[in-house]
């Protein structure tokens, strides 16, 4: 018998008739003698009814009261699983954040796990009870009032509960079959990965792939839970059951990259349209300058991103290029120029005109020459490229939006990721 | 200071707007310096929306989890009317069944208050916020699983927590801006009663006056709280906060009979369309036979209101007449043709075409008489009476369905009822 957590999207329990799907899958999970609980998020709609509402009441409002709103979605998804899954003759039960209890911090909207005591819910499993459990929602002790982990929070909801009942593995079902070396929108040569390390699904998480939330991705990594992406519009017959130790080319597992055999050197092309770049013109080049840059931002907690700075021609200016989220543009350019008389520059200027295209994969540690033969492939192509960053496992360049799709189609050939 | 429990029912929260009105009312006695808490029902209409789910996932479903899913409505409007009290400057939190808690028994669906410690809010009241809780839920605390209290047990939530916070006053808010002597649809005469006591209010409410639920005028009976009915949809402003000691004529108060002054003989005349007639014909006349009947009906949990039994011409036989709720009556007939060996009789007949009409007053206890002129007065009218119940504050009669209107409006000027 395995231990197996399932967690099901908005879209996948859309409506009572799609909740039915679900139970067909975990009926599955349940009659090969597998222990399962399942994460549900609200039906698709009914969070954004919540937050619209909330939002006619008040559009200053306070978040522990937006936070007990909101999390009534999960609510009703849990029950409603629970009864159907009770009337398919599986012995089910609902659990809602503060029921388990789901620990958070005090950071009402954007709450952290802390722990899940998870002895309790592990016996009913073990007693052969589903346990259907209300994601993106915990309890924060203190003040004992409910707490939402933020959009998307329902996988890392199924993550923590995998880590809480030690599960062998934690099913993430979503609308698409698994993870792409590449947007298949865009390139339609893309091909589902079967393995892929968690470091290199941080990457992508973080860099606009939206298939996981990056900060589930970090849990499963530190705690090492195997997590897999799939789909949930797969007839639940079609597919079979978890087994132990057993490997089925179902999804994508992110695993351990120990787990993955045939290394590649680059796994997946990944890019992100919220990128905006700022120049600030002739700032005086001397010491302590990108502090008095930075600080401000760092103060309004605007987080900056790639970061150029290019020596001018009279050797006392330089011109800094760096970037933030596009919807943090506004904000940005106001607290530059707030500080302007601090900083000293001549100008600025902007653009959210711009994309950032990332090559990912751990190969790279062990392989030279990846950042070069991906310039050249650029510059081949007439790509001009603003901003460069780097770490041991991804390269990523920005550019113009409208180079895009070009880029990415490029070195998705490039690297040898395109389907047969 | 005052303290104030303020209930508002699903149409005075329907939509966001509404609430703001709701917010109104309430800021009037926070700005007179009471301490105030709220409890409101869900927005009118999310409550069916939920049952409709829960029956298309299965028509035989857990009422733990059934539960669970409808409690959310109420979590929905206690977190919406906080915000829009917060935006208006009154501090305010909201507060579902579990958190108070408000401990209940074990029967989900139709569970009963077991008790509500009121220590904690009251804390909070003192310090000037304004506890905004979620009516007709609580929580089963040796499963730690919410409960609801079954329609309309909001009434009873708010009559709960008047007694936990030892309130002056319990004001239930309706669509209606009083107590009646009668349905005003059947009688354009009826008048709004200032007063009305506990025992009355109670005999109204259990037939068929739907302003308040019967459970929460027992408990504010039993507890002695002050408790009036009055309209939402007043303006805020029209209408003077609550001081200690103070009367107003606005709305009804329910209340002990010893502040009625000037009593009334009848008080009200209240009738029920939900009864059903059944009569066997040509049972044994001998000791036991009623057991033999009843017993059965009261296994199968069956509430039998009026009985009438008859003595035939023969002298072995009789005809019995008695009534049940109309949505009970195939069940009753059913039992009653299970039974038919055990019982003995020659043949069943039913008709659910009745109405019960029924006259209302403590002043009965004090006047001989009112039972003669009531019949006098209906059969003047050609009424023929089924048959008969009385109480020590009420005589009801059961009449063809057909005549209920002329015998409300009859008794209505018959007992000096009529507004001028």
């Amino acid at each position: 018998m395995a231990i197996v957590v399932m967690k099901f999207g908005g879209t996948s329990v859309a409506n009572v008739e799609r909740i039915r799907n679900v139970a067909r899958h975990v009926k599955r999970e349940v009659d090969a003698g597998n222990g399962v609980a399942v994460v549900v998020s609200a039906m698709a709609g009914a969070t954004n009814q919540l937050v619209a509402w909330v939002r006619e009441a008040s559009l200053l409002h306070d978040s522990r009261e937006y936070d007990a709103i909101v999390a009534s979605g999960e609510q009703v998804t849990a029950g409603l699983l629970a009864i159907v899954l009770q009337s398919m003759g599986v012995p089910a039960r609902s659990w809602q954040g503060w029921q388990i209890p789901i620990l958070t911090d005090k950071a009402h909207g954007a709450a952290r796990i802390m722990d899940v005591p998870g002895d309790k819910l592990r016996e009913r499993i073990d007693a052969g009870e589903v346990a259907v459990i209300t994601g993106f929602q915990g309890i924060e002790p203190e003040h004992n009032r409910i707490a939402t982990l933020g959009r998307g929070g329902s996988d890392t909801s199924a993550v923590a509960v995998a880590v809480a009942l030690k599960a062998d593995i934690c099913d993430i079902y979503t609308d698409v079959d698994g993870v792409y070396t590449t947007d298949p929108r865009i390139v339609p040569k893309a091909r589902r990965l079967s393995k892929i390390s968690y470091e290199e699904m941080l990457e992508m998480a973080s860099l606009g792939s939206k298939v996981l939330q990056t900060r589930s991705v970090e849990l499963a990594m530190v705690h090492r839970v195997r997590t897999r992406v799939l789909s949930s519009f797969v007839a639940p017959d079609a597919m079979p059951p978890v087994r132990p130790g057993e490997q089925t080319d179902i999804g994508t597992i992110v695993c351990d990259e120990d787990e993955i055999v045939e290394q590649q050197v680059v796994s997946g092309i990944a890019y992100a349209k919220d990128e905006a770049k700022v120049t600030i013109l002739k700032v005086a080049d001397k010491p302590g300058i990108a502090a008095r840059v930075f600080g401000p931002l760092a103060e309004a907690n605007i987080n900056v991103d790639m970061i150029v700075q290019n020596l001018s021609a009279d050797g006392r200016h330089t011109d800094m290029t760096f970037t933030v989220q596009a919807s943090e543009l506004p904000r940005a350019l106001q607290v530059l120029k707030s500080a302007r008389d601090d900083i000293g520059y001549f100008d600025l200027n902007s653009s959210a005109d711009v994309v950032k295209v990332s090559v990912i994969g751990i190969g790279m540690r062990s392989h030279a020459g990846v950042a070069a033969s991906m310039f050249k492939a650029l510059a081949d192509k007439g790509i001009n490229i603003l901003a460069i960053s780097t770490s041991e496992i991804k390269i990523s360049v920005l550019i113009d939006a409208a180079y895009a799709e070009l880029a990415v189609r490029t070195l998705h050939s490039l690297y040898g990721l395109d389907a047969e």
